[in-house]
């Protein structure tokens, strides 16, 4: 507990939380043996407001969110000039094979999803990092908003693999679908940032559209309304009698706010600027 | 500002910070015209505890940190096996040359050495984030510790580049470094990520002695101990009086904190763990 830093304890008091002796068994990861080290740097276990042992290892009680459920699901970018069609029709024909793949397993589609979501945020935040490493610039806020990004859609996934468990078919899938996309994207990132962000601008337009489609199957009773993880009722502080409907919700307007950045992004590329001259939305989810 | 989560706007209270507007000119990117946006995500303008504006787009005040001095500088891994060995002369062969180049330029070198530090947690950080989405496993937090320490180093390159400038052939060396670097630590995480850990141990071992020594130049006089940069000031929450040497003091101690991060997680390889298994030290600074 010594091996913290002020500024966290501070937060930590704030936030009405007490740390007890050194990290035991949490619940996001097994932690059967505990490793005998020298550096000893084990972090300090985390009392969430209830009383009750914080169980997450990978967000502290601070980094969870309440989400602006206000936003508007219904912007979109009109596709102008060559480059936003270009962007447009190319995610048009990424949907194709997807809804033949999965029909209305939208839970299952969810999860598949996210584990390319999670990608372009942590290569343009790569990217930009080494950047800003290289020319000694500073980054805006960029570097921190995409990987905040790519963070969140990795929460989505550790949130939907709870209600869907992938087989061992998708899970071969999800590997070549990485490869594959990863490179693709650090390609296209390398060569245009702005189409790479106006790309990803309308994934999340389409990801809001099958998350509302999600909600439908919800409400027809097609799919099982169970009961949010409980991974999803700390991450977005809901309440605790929460269902999947709930989490739905809340992912979607996370996909808002991505679509919104990205976007954004593009568009400060488009009018001749670079994106350290703008400063980037940290925290907007 | 409506755009903002709950979750900051509560830090940002808790922290006496007001916020006001949008965001106009700040100061770490010059920010002259400002990007026309339909989808106008502008962060909100933020203010210090004493009235002025907050200047910086890449941190916020609550990720500022007083760093803990009372770390043990001393701390040493002694080689035991032969990947200890190779890690420690490997490390020990690149100062060599090192050494040579930069010989008594210590403020020089620090700047250029961080372009170099920042790059492992980045790597690290990187391919567990694609592997905790390919396996649909937990991280355990070390992808957001590892991407933690890269952002600190970072800021440790943005701080000293305020105090020795680069010259044009430091500038292309950096980039050939960045080259070389990125893709020999991506390779060798992939391989072998108990290795790539120790030696980044190793590294921050002669970062510490490094910077004792710039420590005592600037004792002797050799050095001018100049005004803090402002940057420094805000991140580690220094008096506005600090000098160079305050601030090459917290360096050293962050350096002391990632040398712990680094020989721990090598150590929970050795011992047959994965790093999901074991807490990550998340804000360890
Ligand atoms: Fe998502
Ligand atoms: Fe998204
Ligand atoms: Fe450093
Ligand atoms: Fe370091």
């Amino acid at each position: 507990a010594s091996t913290l830093a002020l500024g966290d304890e501070e937060q930590r008091e704030e936030k009405g939380l007490t740390e007890t002796g050194s990290a035991g068994g949490q619940s996001d990861g097994p932690d059967k043996k505990a490793v005998i080290s020298y550096w000893g740097v084990s972090p300090a276990k985390l009392i969430k407001e209830d009383g009750t042992e914080w169980k997450w290892k990978s967000f502290r009680p601070w980094e969870a969110y309440e989400p602006d459920l206000s936003i508007d699901l219904k912007k979109h970018h009109v596709p102008r000039n060559f480059m936003d069609k270009f962007a447009y029709w190319t995610v048009k024909a990424l949907r194709f094979p997807t809804d033949v793949f999965f029909q209305r397993r939208y839970g299952c589609r969810a999860m598949m999803l996210e584990t390319v979501a999670a990608v372009p945020g942590m290569v343009g935040g790569m990217l930009l990092h080494c950047k800003s490493l290289r020319r000694f610039e500073h980054s805006g806020g960029w570097i921190k908003a995409l990987l905040e990004e790519a963070e969140n859609e990795r929460m989505h996934l550790m949130t939907f693999m709870e209600v869907a468990k992938p087989r061992w078919y998708e899970r071969a899938l999800v590997m070549t679908v990485q490869g594959v996309f990863f490179n693709a994207y650090f390609l296209a990132y390398l060569i245009s940032p702005k189409l790479s962000h106006r790309i990803v601008g309308y994934l999340e337009e389409e990801a809001i559209h099958s998350y509302t489609e999600f909600l439908k199957e919800l409400d027809k009773g097609t799919i099982e309304n169970v009961k949010a993880p409980a991974i999803a009722i700390d991450y977005w502080r809901l309440p605790a009698d929460s269902t999947l409907r709930d989490v739905v919700m809340v992912v979607r307007a996370d996909e808002a706010h991505h679509r919104d950045v990205n976007h954004y992004a593009s568009d400060i590329h488009v009018q001749g600027h670079e994106l350290k001259e703008s400063a980037a939305p940290l925290g907007y989810h």
